[in-house]
C-alpha cells in the first residue's frame, strides 16, 4: 500500500488530482464506511495485508460493493468460504477475480510480492485437502511459496518419512488433521520448525464435528505446536505466512 | 499381498516382465502417489489387510483412481460409509464391486480366505442393523464368518436369554446399541469371550447423536468390554477380526 | 398439620390460648420469616409434607433456628446431606433428632404415618448404598415401608432375577446405580410397576460424575422409566411417596 | 392379552383349532422373530402394555410387517414420530390405524380399557402441543383420562393459578415445556400430585436442543419431579398411565 | 474524582505543591504502573468509578500495595472474595477498610455518594445468600440503597407473591438463584422493572455448578432479564447501579 | 392499553356496548383462552407491553388466529424470527403488518409511544446485522430511538474509537458479535453507560454456534456488562428500551 | 474354580462333608449375601474368573468381609484402586494379600494359572505407568504374561520404532496415554495385532481429564483399535487376557 | 548439543576417553533408558532443544534420577510446573539448579545461547502472570530476550496503547489472558507481529477453568492469531523461540 500512497502524493504534486481528490482519499484512510461494513483501509498499513472477507456472513450485493472498493484500491483481495455459484455471479461483474474451487477461496492478486522461505503444508486425509489449500492459496495470495503433501497421516507413518527431507526444507510447517489429528504431533517431535496445527472437522461420531483433534493438537506432548480453529486454513496460512516474512 | 509377491517375482524370473516392470512394482511398494492420496501399499503386508476407504471426505473421481489401482492389483477393497448413487456411478466402471445397501458399505473380495471361528453380531434394536451390517459385511471380507442376532434389547431381555447359547459358540462378540447402549454390560456379565461395543447414533434428545450409548459402554460394571467409535461398524468388524484371527 | 391446626382452634375456643396467640399462629401459617430464611409453613397443607432443609448451603446457626421452629410445630424434620460433625452438635441441643449416618440424613418423626404400600429399593454396586439409604429414609419418615436389595447389577444379572419375586410385591421401585448405570432399563424391562432411577456419581474417567448413568436412564429404551437429579435419593424417595399414597 | 389366551384355549378345547395351532400360539409367545426384528409378545403379560413401535429407525416394509402381526393379534398398537408420509402408505393397507398429525404418532385400539383416574398436562408455550399430544395420545390408548391445559408458561402466571382448581383434580400432572422450562418446578411448588416434567426441544441458543429445560428440571428446587428424555411425551404419557393406574 | 482533581489543582494554585507534584499527579492520571499491575486511576473518570480489585489472583504483598495507592487517593475500594484470612492481615495496616464476612467483600466507602432509587435483590435460597451480600456491599459502596428478599424461590411461591409490592418498589431487581434458577423468569414475568439475573452455584449432580440455572436464566421465556456470570453478585450489583444512577 | 380500558368504560356509560360486552372484556382482560395458546391480554398492563410472539414454534393458522385478537383490541405487536414467506401470507390478510426482512421480524405500531432517551446498537461484523436490526426494530416499536454503528469489531479498534463520541451519546448501549464476541468487554471498558452484550452464532469451528462469544461475555473483565441468550436481538432491545424508559 | 467344585464333590462322596455341608455350598454358588453386597461367587464358572473389588465405594470393613470369604473359597482376589492405607490395615489381617503400591492394586493368587501368549503394555509417558502397572497386575494375577515398555510417546518417535520388534512379539498390545493420546493411532499404524487404548488422566488445560486422550483413541484414522475407560488399567488388563487366552 | 558431540570426539581422538567410553556414549545418544522413562536425548539435534520435563507426573526420585542424567551431559534442563517443596529438595543434591517461584519453573542454563530478537510477553491481569514468568524463563533458557508488559487487559485500553511502541519492537508477541481473553485480538489487530495466545484458567463460574479464553483465542477475529493449551506458558515460550530463531 505504501506504493499507493506515494503514487496518489505524486499525482497530487503533478496536478493529475485535484486537492479535493487527494483530501478524500486520505479521508478514506482509516476505514470507508459502507454503512453496513465499516471496511479496515488501514489494515494494509498496520497489518501488511488488508482485510480479508469471511463471505458466509455477507449478502451478494455486499460483497459486490466491497469488492468493487477494494479493486478501486489495486489491493489485494482475499474472500473465504466462498461458495461456487457466489463465485460465478461475482466474476461476471469482475472478470480479474480468481477462485481456488477446492477451497472456495476468492482471490486477487494485482501484483507480485517476491517469495520469501517455503511453507510446507501437510495433510493426515485427503478429507483434509479443502482446509489445506485454504492455507496455501492464502499463503501464495499473500506471497509465500508452498509445498503440498498430502494424505500422510499416522495410520501408515512411513508415508511422511520418506518426505521428511523435503519438509525440513521448509521455514514452518502447517499440519491439517482430521479424525483423531495425531498427525501434529508426530511431525512436531520430527522437525525444529514451529508447526501451525490446523483441525478438521472431517470424522463422524465422537469426532463431533472437529473438536477431537482440536483437543489433541492443543494438548502435543511434542513441544513446539501451536493451534488455529476448526477448519481455519486461512488463520493458519496468514500466521504461517507472518512467520514466513520475519 | 505374499501370493502377489510372489507371482510377481516368479513373472520377472520367467522373464515375463521386464527388470523395469519389476523395479516399478517394488517402488511403489510402500505407498502409491496419486498426489491428492498416497495409498499405503504396504499396508497389506504391514497390517495384514489393505488401507480402507473412508468414502465421505473424497470425490467422486478420486474414488474411481482409488479402486482403478486396486483392481489392478487384485487387492480386496472396503470402502465405508457410500452413498448408493454413488456406488451406481462407480460400479458401472468397476461391475465386480458389490454393495451392502443397508450399512451402506463397498467390497471386493477377488480370492476367498479360509473361514476362522466365528463372530456373533448382537443388536440392541432394528435401528443400530445399518451399523450391525457394517461389521459383518467387513468380517465377511477380511475372511470371518458371522451369527446375526438383531433386535435383543434390555427391554425384552428374554430375547437375549434364549439366544444365549448360539452366542456363546462365537470366538468373539460385537454388540451394537442405541438409546441407552445398556445391552454391552448385560451380555458381558453373561459371556467369557471379549465384548466389543458399538455405542450408536440412535435416540433422541438427551441420547446427543450416541453420546450416551458411548458413555455406558465406556463404563460397564462388567468387565470384558472395549469400546468403538459411535456408528462404528467397520472398526468393530476388523477389530473382531483381528481377535477371530489369533 | 391438619391435627395441629385443630388442636389450635380447640385450644382457643376452650379459652386455652388468648385470640392474640391464635392469630399470631394464623399470620405465620403461610411462613414464618427468620430474614434469612423464610420457612414454607403452609407446604405441609399445600404439599402433604412440610419443607425439607438441604444442609450444604446452610451455617450451623441458621439450622438450629429453623429446627427450632419446626420441633415447636411438632412437624417432621427432615434435613438432606449433613455431614456428622454437624448433626453431633445440633442433637445435642434437640436430642429428639435422628440421624441415618450412612445417607448424611437428619430426621424427626412425632408421629407414625400409617404406612401404605411398599417401595422397593434397588441398587447396582455396594457404592450407591448412601443415595438408596436417602430414599429409604425419607421414605420412612414419609410413612412408606421399603424393601432394599442392595448390589444386583447387571454384570451378575443372576442376582437380580432372583430377588424378582420379591421386587414385583412393590408399588414402586427405586433404582439407584453409578457407573453406566444399565440397571434402571433392565428392571423396568422385567416389572409392570413404575420405575424411579437414581444416577449416582460412582465411578471415575468418562462416568464424568455421574453424567453417564444420568444419560443411560435418561434414554432407557425400556419405557415406564422418570428420572432424578445425580444421588438425589431424597428426591426419589419423595416422588416414590407420592405414587405409593395414592 | 389375557383374554385372547383365554380364547385361544377355549378354541383349542372345542377343537376349532388344532393342538399343531395351538402349539405354533404358544411357541410364540415370548416373542417373534422377523429375522430384522423380535417382536416382544410376552411384554403384554409383563408389563401390561405390548412393545411399542419407535418409528424413525425403521424401514417402511419393516414397519408393515410389524403393524401385520400385531394386527393379527388383535393387539393394541402405538407407533412413535412416525412422518405424515409413511402413515398415509400404511393406513392404505391398514385402514383401521388412527394418526394424531400433531404429535406424529400412529395407534390402534381394538377395544376400550376403562379409563381410571385422570392425568392434566400442562404446556409451558404452543411449541410444546406437540410432545404434549403425543402424551395425550399415549395416556389414551393405554386407557387414561386426559386434561389439557396449554400454554400457560411463567411468563405470566396468572394463567395458570387459574386453572389450578382444575390441575388439582388430576391424579398425575404431566408439565410439557421448552426454552428455560421453569413451569415443572412452579407447579410441582402448587400442588400435591407427582409431577412428570418433560423438557422439550423448544427454543434457541443457549436452549442447546432442550439441555436447558433438562437441566432445570433435574434440579427443581421443589419436590415431587421426575424426568423422561427431551421431547419425550410418549415416555412421560406411558409413565404417567402407570401410576395413574395404581 | 472530580473533586480530587479540584482539590489538586486549587493546592497547587495555592502554591501549596510545586509544580513537580502537580505534574507528578497528572502523569499518574490515566494509570499507575505497579509493576506487576497497571492500576487503571482513570477509570474513575471514564466509568464513574475506579478499578475494582478480584482478589483470589493476587497475593497478599501486591493487595498491600495497591490498597496504599488507593487509599492516598482517597478513593474508594472494592476488593471482592477475599478470605476472611487476608481480610485480618490487610486490616491490621488499613483499619480504615471494610469487611461483609458474608460476601468476602472488603471495601472503603471514604465519602457518601448520595443515594438514588432502590434496587431489590432476592434470592431463591438461603445458599444463595453470599452472592446476593456480594451484590448488596457492592451497590451500597456506589451509592445505591438496597432492600433485601431472601429465600423465596419457586417451591412455595406464595412467599415471593407475599413480598410483591415491596418489589415493585425498586428502580431494578436482582434475583439470585441457583439449583434450577427458575425464579428469575418467574419474577420477571410479575413486574416492569428490568431484572439482571445471577446464576449461583448452589446444588448439585446436574447443576453443574451453576451451569443450569445460567441456561435457564439466558433461556427465560419472560422477556425484561438479562444474565451475568455465576456466582458473580459484584457484576450484578455493578450493572443494577448504572441502571439505578440514570 | 389504558387508554382503551377508559374508552371501553365510556362506550358501555354512553351506552354504546351492552353491559354483556363489556363484561366478555373485563373477561378477557387476563388473557384469552385460544385452547392452543392462553393470550397473556393481561401482560400490557402488568409489563408495559403486550405479549410479543415467538414464531418458529407456532402454525400459520396459529399467527393469523393471535394477530386477528390483537388487532381487534388495538395493541402493538411484534412477531419475531418469522420467515419472509409466512410474512407473504399474513400480510395479504393483514396489509397494516410491517416486516423488517433483514431481521426477520414483523411488527404492528398503531400509535406512537413519545420516544425518550437513545440506544446505541454496535455490531462486530456485518453477519451479526440480523440480530442488531431485531433489537433496533423492538427498540423502536415499544418507542426508543437508535443509533446503529454496524461492523467495528476489535480487528481495527479505530473504527470504533472514531465512533465513541457519538456511541457516549445513548443511555444504553447494544453489543452484538460473534466469532470470539471480544467487543462487549472493550466497550464497556471506554464507557459510563450499561451494555448489554448480544452473543450471535456468526461463526464456525470451535465457535460452537455462539457458545464462544456467550462465554466470553459472560467473563468480561470489563464490569458493566450484562448479557441475553445467543441471537437474541429481541431480548436485548427489550432489555434496553426498559432502562431506557426509566 | 471348576477344582474345587470337584474337590467339595470328592469330599462329600468320602464322607469327609456331611450333605448339609453340601448343600449349604452348592446354595450359595450363585451369590453369597452379604446383606451390603451380592458377591457373584457363579461369575468364576460364568466368566472365567471371580468377581473384581472395585475399592473406592466400600468401608473397611466391607472390604474384610469381602476378603475373607474368597480366601475361603481359596479363590484368586483382585482389589483396584485401594488405597495403600487401607492396604496396610487389610494386610495385618489377610498377609497372604499382595499390593503393587504404584497401581495401587492388592491380589492374592493361590496358584498359578499357566500363562499363555504375551501381553505389551506401552505408555506415552512416565505418568501413564501407574495406570500401565494396574494392567499388568491384572494380567498376571489372571496369567498372561507381559512385557512393558514405558515413556516412548510421540514427541521422540525413535524410540517406539527401536522397541517394534519387542512389541511384536506380543499376542495383543496395550497402549496408556495421556496429554494428547496420539500413541495409540501410531502404534497400531505399525503392527497387525489388536491394541487396545487406555486413556489416562494425565494432562492439563484442555486435556480435560484425560477427554482429550479418549477422544483421540475413538478417533483413530488407524483401524484395530479398542477403547476403555479413562484410566481404567485393570479394563485393559482383563480385556488382553481374555484375548490372549483365545 | 553439537559442541558437546565435537568435545567428545576430540576427547576421543585425543585419548582422553577410550573407544569404549566413547562408543557408550554414541549408544545412548537416540535415549537413555532409565526403564520408567526413556530420555530423548537425540532431541537436542533433532529439535535443537533436549526434552523438558513435565514435574507433576513424577515422583522425587524419578526426577533426581533424569536430572543426574542431564547434568552429566552439560544440557540445559527445563523442570515445568515443580512444587516448590520439591525444588528445595532437589536443589540440596544440585545446587546448579535454579527456580522461578512464581512459575514454578526449574531450570539449569550452562552455557549462554547468544540472544536473538526479543519476545513481549503481555498479560491481561495481573493472576495471569504465573503463566507469563512460565513463558519468559522458557525464552530466556532457550536465548530469546523478553519485554514483560503485564496487566494492560481490555478493560483499560489505553494502558495497553500506551505500551504498544515497545511492544511493536518485538519479533514475537506472547498475549497471556483469563477471564474472557479478549486481549489476543485486540492486540493482533494492532500489530503486524504473529500473536501467540495463552488461555489461563483465573476466572470463575463460566469460564470453565479456560475454557472461556480458549474459545475466545481460537475464534479471533482478527487474524494473526494461533493458540496453545490452557495455562501452557512453557509452551508458548518454546514456540515464540522457535520463531524468534529464524
Amino acid at each position: 500500500m505504501e506504493k499507493e500512497i506515494k503514487n496518489i502524493l505524486t499525482k497530487f504534486k503533478k496536478g493529475k488530482i485535484s486537492f479535493q481528490e487527494f483530501y478524500h482519499y486520505l479521508e478514506n484512510l482509516p476505514y470507508y464506511d459502507l454503512e453496513f461494513a465499516k471496511l479496515d483501509m488501514h489494515r494494509s498499513i498496520r497489518k501488511g495485508f488488508p482485510e480479508v472477507i469471511y463471505a458466509p456472513s455477507k449478502k451478494l450485493e455486499q460483497l459486490i460493493s466491497i469488492v468493487k472498493l477494494f479493486l478501486q484500491r489495486k489491493e489485494r483481495i482475499i474472500i473465504t468460504k466462498l461458495k461456487s455459484i457466489y463465485f460465478k455471479k461475482i466474476s461476471k461483474i469482475f472478470p480479474e477475480l480468481k477462485y481456488n474451487p477446492i477451497a472456495k477461496i476468492c482471490y486477487y492478486r494485482p501484483y507480485n510480492v517476491k517469495a520469501k522461505g517455503m511453507v510446507a503444508i501437510i495433510t493426515g486425509g485427503t478429507g483434509d485437502i479443502p482446509v489445506a489449500e485454504e492455507a496455501a492459496t492464502t499463503l501464495e495470495v499473500m506471497g509465500s511459496r508452498v509445498i503440498k503433501i498430502y494424505d500422510v497421516g499416522v495410520a501408515g507413518v512411513h508415508r511422511l518419512l520418506d518426505k521428511l527431507k523435503t519438509i525440513k526444507k521448509a521455514k514452518v510447517i502447517i499440519v491439517v488433521a482430521g479424525m483423531e489429528g495425531a498427525l501434529a504431533s508426530l511431525v512436531s517431535g520430527l522437525v525444529k520448525q514451529p508447526v501451525i496445527a490446523v483441525p478438521t472437522s472431517v470424522g463422524y461420531g465422537a469426532n463431533f464435528k472437529g473438536i477431537a483433534p482440536l483437543l489433541t493438537m492443543l494438548n502435543s506432548c511434542s513441544p513446539g505446536v501451536a493451534v488455529v480453529n476448526i477448519d481455519n486454513g486461512f488463520g493458519a496460512g496468514y500466521f504461517a505466512h507472518l512467520i514466513n516474512s520475519l
